[in-house]
């Protein structure tokens, strides 16, 4: 018996599938113009840039860009080519390899920023009321951990 | 100068990211995996199924799917050579094209119906009470109304 969605909810699911086809090529297509990063890029930049000495382990930038390790792989390959981060052996095991952001990347990064925010909050926090802003971090959050979820279900 | 977003729209922020970056891959590759689709194809076809006779004019389509009429028009091509919809001549205007969805494309359909939806519900209205479904709506229509917004202004 397939539980169809109630009209609330199929009125709420359009709605975020709006989000994703139209927000995600939105992001894409202003740091394209304006600094040559899809918004993946400016992400792990921004993310190494976040941490104490501008490093993490290749396996923690994947889960703060909510990206699997093969995805992130391929995306630091093109980055480190550009000069912008460097992979690391760790000092501490040989079985973790740490990514670097070099000061190209900090520059990069600091220069994409004013103009990648602009665009967040003009296409969503402006008009957007606080409790609101804590609704989107409570729904956004859920969805992400049943995602994560399912997908330890489905690989183990 | 730079309005840079609060802690509160920070963490709102990157769990919506984390939405657009898990929940259409993992959409995706369900309805890959088990109907030979993809979700912006299940979404022409739905949107098709549930009007009267089955048709639309393209650029309403277009509105309802929430893509570009160039990219929709790439999408409803591969559909017409699976013979999933046709494109027909308007009776009423010359220049507007409709889109009609087959029996082929129906049975498609009913088939992929079942395991989407419960895909949909496992992985975003599981869990989440009545006053978030209508929080996810409020929010992510805002979302979708300042994107078209914005692009209005950068195509005018």
């Amino acid at each position: 018996m397939t539980r169809w969605l109630d009209a609330d909810e199929q009125r709420a699911w359009l709605r975020l599938a709006g989000v994703m086809l139209k927000l995600s090529p939105a992001l894409d297509s202003q740091l394209q113009r304006d600094s040559d990063l899809t918004h993946f890029d400016y992400l792990c930049l921004a993310m190494l840039s976040d941490t104490e000495g501008r490093t993490l382990p290749m396996s923690e930038l994947a889960s703060r860009t909510n990206a699997s390790l093969s995805r992130l792989s391929h995306v630091v390959s093109k980055l480190e080519r550009r000069r912008w981060v460097a992979r690391i052996p760790s000092p501490e095991s040989r079985r973790v390899t740490l990514v670097t952001l070099t000061e190209e990347g900090w520059d990069v990064l600091v220069k994409a920023a004013p103009g990648h925010v602009e665009t967040v909050r003009e296409l969503v926090f402006e008009g957007l009321p606080p409790e609101d802003v804590a609704a989107l971090e409570r729904v956004a959050g859920h969805i992400v951990e049943r995602v994560e979820a399912s997908r330890l279900r489905t690989t183990t």
